[in-house]
């Protein structure tokens, strides 16, 4: 394997102290997270190798310190490390999965970053080898930014890291995988695959998808400069997640299709529900004590009450 | 008219000059919209003169200095003033103009801060008496918190004041009504009441509607304690209109019902085309190069584009 020499980060301050076992991990892809990732390990104290199918993200990868050494390939970069680290786009992971299979040393330990669990653990049972040992992950981090350019090792603390261990996982492995996560501040969960998928469709991918049909329904329109004269922060914050990347998103929904689908279908039907609350509501001036204003009134609170109960909790 | 005696404010360091021309306000309705501006014109100089339905109300305004001097009546504080400024709930606002039309003295200047403008315009016109002069007003602030206890001065600064004439409006009660906004460091633009009202109802309404059938959808959802845990700040975001005030907004469907209508049927459309685009991707591992996937990418890409480059002219 090939590795090539890169000065340490060494402009962390509060760099914590090395580990009690420092695990050697190669992180393949080196994006937003999977750089904000390694960048974050190398500092604990952790042996970094990185792989991108881009030479030169690797080159800047060295030279910022965000890996300690670069791999020629990604069967390279896998074949002596205690951990593999998939951070592709969705779609590639199945490629690359391919490509480290015959590389993986036995016992090594083969983990993701993907926004959805599905589809990645489907492909790992299919294709890694029996000796190698696949424990999913998604950290619940981002950004509306992407690219090395952005690495943030600072990007996980707090937020929430979801551990998707197969059936019949290994706990030593599952253990590490949990490890690596809390390590980067992280509030570790496990949850099944289908179990985060379900869930992300609901919380994370709708939100998504309502943001970016907002985003077309009004920014998009022709009568929108108009209008902007008038748009005030509402519309600013409820459309910020479209301007989240557009690949990432593509991959999600072609990953958790179905889910996302019926997850749209029931919003859908809930907002038809509201258009016809304000259809059935009268004339301002017949309005008073009229059923459909109550109705209204009882929908209008009823969300908020919902959302207010929840908000303390939310991270 | 009978008036009571409060102590000034001076709780503003920065309290700017007298204006010019001090004006005698009466603000009807004490609420954070009404509360607020009352404030923050009172220090700027101006002689304020409070009223709302609840005496309580009134009592607690002159304690803290929002306003100089409370009325016993509605019609009371609008005797003897330059300007009435209408801030009471929408649905009270005829009541409140048929009771002070007797009492205004030729001149006097009536505008509102309500959210809609086509319902107030209406009102005014069948309600007061030629020698009173109606500019309708919507300052655009608001926050998820209502009430006197949590009025604020400066929130009107860097927003915007729409200013809404009606047909035929005198120029010099227009450019009294401007100056107010202004003062309280809005930007001001003029539009009329339909223009307004179509332009709120796709900025700020439908934006309302998603955000409250997003929250019922899936905050709302037994399921929601299972997805939680894996809820990150951008459902927090997408939902944080749907914490705004419930009887505002009903009140809002029901004086700009049609509009809201539209805007909502017209984002069901776009939604369902989105559905139709996730519905029709294929399987991940038959994706590769497929007019679907381009499809879906063009759709985040296009909606991301156009938020993109609105958002340096957001504010």
């Amino acid at each position: 394997m090939s590795r090539v020499a890169g000065k340490p980060s060494g402009s962390d301050a509060s760099s914590p102290a090395r580990p009690a076992v420092p695990l050697r991990i190669a992180v393949l892809g080196l994006g937003l997270i999977g750089g904000s990732a390694a960048a974050a390990w190398r500092r604990l104290g952790h042996d970094l190798v990185g792989w991108s199918r881009r030479p030169a993200t690797i080159e800047a990868a060295i030279e910022r310190g965000i890996v300690g050494a670069g791999a020629k390939s990604a069967a390279m970069a896998a074949s002596d490390v205690d951990v593999v680290v998939l951070a592709p786009p969705v779609l590639a992971m199945r490629d690359l999965l391919a490509e480290i299979a015959p590389a993986l040393r036995p016992g090594t330990i083969v983990t993701d970053v993907a926004s959805t669990k599905v589809a990645p653990e489907t492909w790992a049972s299919a294709t890694l080898p029996a000796h190698a040992r696949w424990v999913g992950a998604h950290p619940m981090a981002g950004k509306e930014v992407s690219g090395l350019d952005h690495v943030d090792p600072g990007m996980f603390r707090g937020r929430t890291w979801v551990v998707v261990p197969p059936p019949g996982a290994e706990l030593q492995a599952v253990s590490v995988v949990s490890r690596l996560g809390r390590e980067l501040g992280s509030r570790v969960i496990e949850m099944s695959a289908v179990a985060h998928d379900h869930a992300v469709a609901n919380v994370s991918h709708l939100p998504f998808m309502v943001s970016t049909a907002l985003s077309d329904a009004v920014i998009g329109d022709p009568d929108f400069p108009e209008w902007s004269t008038v748009a005030a922060t509402g519309l600013r914050d409820i459309t910020r997640l479209a301007s989240g990347d557009a690949l990432m998103h593509r991959d999600i929904c072609l990953t958790n299709r179905d889910r996302i689908a019926d997850a749209m279908a029931r919003f859908a039907r809930i907002l038809d529900t509201l258009a016809a609350e304000v259809r059935a509501l009268p004339d301002p001036d017949a309005a008073s004590g009229t059923e459909a204003l109550a109705t209204m009134e009882t929908t209008f609170v009823r969300a908020k009450a919902d959302r207010d109960a929840w908000l303390p909790n939310a991270r």
